[in-house]
């Protein structure tokens, strides 16, 4: 079966609200199988509404609209598509004792304008809205296709969909409907082309299960896709290919489908025991907020150190201020003196530090926007779960990242977090 | 002039994505006072692509998209649109020289893939892309009309679009449009309906300029808005009414337009002279994150501590543990504790804290999930911007919230922020 999204509204064009509503509706048409090829915004006209939902039935089986089923004027869908389809309206008395129901009990009057949203298309079949007052209907058109009417908010929508579109979508498929069963492999260390060099040959032959690779901020997905009777049985075709992928970069895989960086590293250490504290110059705080954004990261998270400004450097986390004085404070020297002393600090067994310069303002010509020092100090033997007395074992580095201040914090705190990965595994 | 968005991607059709691109270009657009009557979003490919590009051609002067213009197989868009406008590609050196440079200056590798990104249509205008490796591309087409290819990640085609699109757009329009002048008023400790019935007369009444409110993440908009020959002429509708509002209202009123809340009370701090740390919790980073997420933030903000584990409260902030003991660590006691502390280890003049449940475990019958704990600790005299000696004025509050681990820690960073507003504002 293959459907066509419609969403109606002006205010979408004009960019007043972000339209939600296509991905939660192309995510469940996803899990059911069915093919989506084309998504259409129109707005409140209905010369242009009549067009695409005319284009929109010559090439999909049903077509899926959300918008303009409001009370007031501009909310046309439901006069279009009945036109479209050759049924004309008529008011639904049951329809309209509900609705005058509806505003009784929230103590508000119906307008005139609310009887708009009880006229139903000749033959139509109505979905109740027990979130709103515009009900949705499923418009019978020619060649047993249908038009099916949602409203826009996406509260209103969405259980209506769970809740009434599901069962009539899965009752006109014939057979066990094939649902889109997928698996995300997480990679970071190794680019997208170079990944996609690495896998040419597996890239290019493979048709089924798919392979397509996503750049994400300093990190890469590959998707491995097909269509499946059930999960188990879209798994058994995908996870001997993840098995040549991984023998080939799994290096470089850090997690699995919805998992995060911060998430996976911190279940290495909760594996081993570790805790893990932080001081943060440039970032301010993003590290630690991305390792706290995960539930029960306390298991090794302690606390850490935003160290602004240098003083703070110095006051909190022991930066002597002659090493920034002869260093600067975007320095390895510094990022390794940062996490020494946020180690010493707090009964942690790794730490790690970073320091840089954001931007847009602070670069200089030998230190540009961009430039950033990371630092790993560890208790010796850490990595292997036993963390042991003695001095500190310590790793730097200097990256030169690119783009605007909140992608430099990104992708340092993104590099700190694969650092660490790095140190974990050994590698 | 008339523009099309085209969006090309399988990830979109599949929901994998959020399309924040379409809104973005979407509000552009409208602020050129450039008309919009479509948007398609189609997948990776070929046919499906070249036949919404020949149509969006039919039925605009412009034709603008996003995504497909990567390194890889499924990238199409280029070759497409030079299929679509007749004009062959070929490999531009310059760019192919700039591009490997691009990599060796990172110390990465170029793939033989990553040269399919420098072929050039006949005849098209490279738009150079300094935060990724796609240029964009602006195709000549038939009649006049032209195709603007731009990359799919919004961190490279926002930048773009601002500095290299608007202005080959604004160079093709004839005579003065008209365009949307919109004002934002943003507001705190006020919610959507209390403000919508304080300025429900003009709200209802009002035509032109036309006024909306939005409800927000613990903050509501009010956006303002009218149609004009030139910025200064819609300010000129919007400034009176924004004064009636701000006479009922203006105690709420933090901000305009694009300014976050941490940007409006670090402008306060940095008018007063004044410095901030802070201690967090349960947002783990986040508030110190959003303080610093604003570019200068250094002139008020120092450093902050995250005592996420009460032993960090303990050993960071000097929180006497038997305090915790005492009250819990979720308690307003531990919350002043912390912001009293926290300020007396970093020369700041006021300071911060927070500690709570965020999430989704760790609630008790008597402390839920959601329930958190502010304190504000500052020196005395602080608030006028003459900070003196003597104990801290200290205040504290109990906060119930609701929604999910992340709602929970944003409401709490945003309240605390508030707080601070307030108290600098004498409230």
């Amino acid at each position: 079966m293959i459907a066509e999204l419609v969403f109606v509204g002006t205010e979408l064009l004009l960019g007043q609200i972000l339209n939600t509503n296509a991905q939660f509706l192309s995510q469940k048409l996803s899990l059911l199988g069915i093919d989506n090829y084309y998504q259409v915004t129109v707005g409140d006209n209905p010369a242009r509404v009549a067009e695409t939902l005319r284009q929109a039935l010559s090439r999909a089986d049903v077509v899926i609209t959300s918008g303009g089923l409001g009370p007031t004027q501009d909310d046309l869908t439901r006069d279009v598509a009945a036109e479209v389809t050759g049924r004309p309206l008529a008011l639904d008395s049951a329809l309209a004792a509900e609705l005058e129901g509806w505003f009784r009990q929230r103590g508000r009057r119906m307008s005139d304008n609310n009887l708009r949203q009880c006229l139903v298309p000749h033959g139509a079949t109505v979905l109740p809205n027990p979130n709103g007052t515009a009900p949705g209907l499923v418009v019978p058109a020619a060649e047993n296709k249908a038009i099916i009417l949602l409203p826009g908010p996406p509260n209103e929508l969405r259980p209506m969909f769970d809740n009434q579109v599901v069962p009539y979508l899965t009752g006109r498929m014939d057979g066990a409907p094939l649902m889109l069963v997928t698996r995300t492999l997480r990679f970071v260390d190794i680019g997208e082309s170079l990944l996609e060099d690495r896998l040419k040959d597996i890239i290019s032959e493979q048709q089924d299960p798919t392979v397509a690779p996503y750049a994400q901020l300093a990190e890469v997905h590959l998707r491995l896709a097909t269509k499946a009777a059930s999960v188990e049985a879209g798994l058994a075709r995908i996870l001997p290919l993840e098995e040549r992928i991984r023998e080939r970069v799994g290096k470089y895989l850090y997690g699995l489908n919805e998992t995060p960086l911060e998430e996976a590293v911190g279940q290495l250490l909760r594996e081993r025991g570790l805790h893990l504290t932080a001081a943060e110059s440039c970032t301010g705080g993003l590290l630690a907020k991305r390792l706290t954004d995960v539930p029960g990261s306390s298991d090794y998270f302690v606390g850490s150190f935003i160290a602004y400004a240098n003083a703070a450097k110095t006051g909190l986390v022991g930066v002597p201020a002659e090493l920034i004085a002869a260093h600067g404070a975007v320095s390895e020297p510094v990022a390794a003196a940062m996490a020494e002393g946020a180690l010493n600090r707090l009964a942690a067994d790794i730490a790690l530090s970073i320091t840089g310069v954001a931007g847009p303002g602070g670069g200089t010509a030998t230190k540009p926007v961009g430039t950033v020092c990371l630092g790993l100090a560890a208790r010796p033997g850490a990595a292997a779960g036993k963390p042991g007395h003695g001095p500190a074992e310590v790793r730097t580095l200097t990256l030169q990242l690119w783009g605007s201040r909140r992608d430099v914090r990104e992708r340092s705190a993104q590099n700190a977090l694969a650092l660490l990965r790095r140190y974990i595994l050994g590698q």
